[in-house]
């Protein structure tokens, strides 16, 4: 194998590439990326067995041919070379080395057979639809906060993606959830998308997803299927297992009878919350909001550190409340309001608590109290 | 005790004395700033019973006092209120709370009583003079990366700021080495600093003077004792106990007889330093020089991982020489060069190689060779 490809080219590949790769691994292939050239092409693929991204890019190719070498290796050497660098890499197969040239440096790296390497096996999938960046991107920004960290759930630790009924008809739509705060997007339906089986998408994935989705003119091109889901730009293809498991029936959580609103500024409420619980230093920080005619007093109270209390102006009619909340919690759902007012719908202090923006119900979260 | 300020002065006074603070304290009262209000005037004092910092900020103060509270808490909160506010900070001595007031936030902290808190006993200083911020800025910014970190050589663990006798007549020096490397930087001695005693600045105390070396306008208050040091600033006292040690005789270190004298664009050594040392993973990455005739050959051979090899055109007229030297360092050394090409003058692969910027003899580096 022989190719000169320009070092900007270069970098972006090996970057998704690398950042794929696990930095503690067992087995050596697992480290390494596999560079494939042929044509006017070069891939680079990497996987964690899990994941696969194979990037593509052009190449001036002399002599077509694979091997594997160091993803973070390459990675570091590629982003050190100085801008508009052209980078020629030549494999001397007897030696089992890769060399890497540019202008006056020589980088000559250890290969392992690309044999060795586990490339993920293809897979028939059951739908295949496209969507532009940015409905994706919304779909999963927005959820993905609420995804738990409890390995015991793993059925929790990915967003589940699946077509659902809302009131404006089907759409395609993102929940993730750790037991304490639910996130529950949804998106007009992408044409083709109607036969979709549901499927968990794990967080890393839903991590390396987020690098193809920066432009807003791309188009998405989504593949699913039972085990597996695709995501793919015309450079960049990332496949992934999906979580082995039944996402819970989570539409029993999302309260309807809650009819105490509340309105207000969705950026004020969020630095008040995050004013109130610099008092606490406990982990699970509770801020307890009593509400009356238009009047929200947020509260702290840590006998040992002291206290604090904050006044807001919001819009509510209905009587006297009280209600305890994770700040942490609450914090985080707030920053996800971008546009209007972040409207609360309450029903008691021991019940789940529904946030959506203004009147709009495609972006729905719901956020469980705590004892205050 | 009770009294008003501006949210933004009292933010900087605050910023300052919390970094002082040690985040683990087993004792109570040294996570706290004492606050003293008196005339027109608030202090904010912190310690870790090695360094004491001193703010000052104008405030109206309605009632004069002194209380202590969690300078971490505090400042938190005066971060997190919005810019412009005016905040009354309001002792309650009999509750044994401070209530800390900005628009409709109120925070109620508890309070230490004052007496408890530890003041750094008053000293003698034998030598008082002022020098311009830029030029401690330059002192201590070019020497403290060469401080030891080992516990064991404690006198190693400081700048040895002293006053000392250069080419160019009697200089104030900062110096600081880990037996490794070395750096010794000149300024010109300050009026009244002849009779400083030599004194080693812990590290610490360079990291938070740091802080008030920013404006270039600035006149430093330099207060040097045999046991402690004093910088001051119009608002900022920073009193530090020196390290009780006797910095090792440097001078002896400092190679006089170096003649092969190597000049090299310091930024493009810089890179291709890095750049080589990428095939390496090892924590102490050998870095081969080798010279000839007006050329340099970087290279790195890590069995393992592979090798690296850069070719660097550079001014080199003397005969054929190949040395080692760990890269963190080289990297370290040629990053302090800031305006001219760094030369570089070597004896034999066994000895301590010097470096200097131009011409330029008032910052100089040492760096020990390693074999490779």
């Amino acid at each position: 194998m022989k190719l000169s490809i320009e070092r900007a080219a270069l970098l972006k590949a090996v970057a998704q590439a690398q950042s794929v790769v696990e930095r503690r691994n067992t087995i050596p292939i697992l480290a390494n990326v596999l560079i494939e050239a042929e044509g006017n092409e070069v891939q680079f693929r990497a996987t964690d067995l899990d994941i696969e991204v194979v990037d593509k890019a052009p190449a001036m190719v002399e002599r077509a041919g694979a091997t594997t070498v160091s993803a973070v290796t390459l990675h570091e050497i590629v982003r050190k070379l100085p801008d508009g660098a052209m980078v020629t890499l030549s494999e001397d197969s007897a030696a089992g080395r890769l060399t890497v040239a540019a202008g006056r440096s020589n980088f000559n790296l250890a290969t392992l057979p690309k044999e060795d390497f586990p490339v993920m096996a293809s897979s028939e999938y059951q739908s295949n639809f496209s969507a532009p960046a940015p409905v994706l991107r919304r779909l999963f920004d927005k959820s993905k906060f609420a995804i738990s960290t409890e390995e015991t759930r793993y059925y929790l630790n990915g967003v589940y993606m699946h077509i659902a009924e809302s009131e404006d008809g089907r759409v395609l739509r993102c929940v993730a959830t750790d037991g304490h705060r639910l996130a529950r997007i949804d998106a007009e339906l992408p044409e083709g998308a109607a036969d979709m089986p549901g499927v968990i998408v794990p967080r890393k994935t839903v991590g390396e997803l987020r690098k193809l989705l920066d432009d807003d003119e791309m188009k998405i091109a989504v593949s699913v299927s039972e085990t597996k889901v695709r995501f793919a730009t015309p450079a960049i293809t990332l496949t992934s297992k999906v979580i082995d498991g039944t996402f819970p029936d989570y539409t029993r959580v999302i309260p309807q009878g809650n009819t105490r609103k509340m309105e207000v500024d969705a950026a004020d409420f969020a630095k008040a919350v995050d004013r109130v619980a610099t008092v606490s230093s406990e982990r699970s920080r509770a801020v307890k909001l009593a509400l009356d005619e238009d009047r929200l007093i947020l509260s702290v109270n840590a006998p040992d550190s002291g206290a604090a209390e904050e006044e807001l102006a919001v819009a509510y009619g209905d009587e006297r409340l009280e209600i305890g909340f994770n700040a942490k919690y609450l914090l985080e759902i707030a920053s996800q309001v971008d546009r209007e007012n972040a409207v609360f719908l309450f029903n008691s202090a021991g019940d789940p608590t529904l946030m959506r923006e203004g009147g709009d119900t495609s972006a729905v979260y719901v956020v469980m109290p705590m004892r205050v």
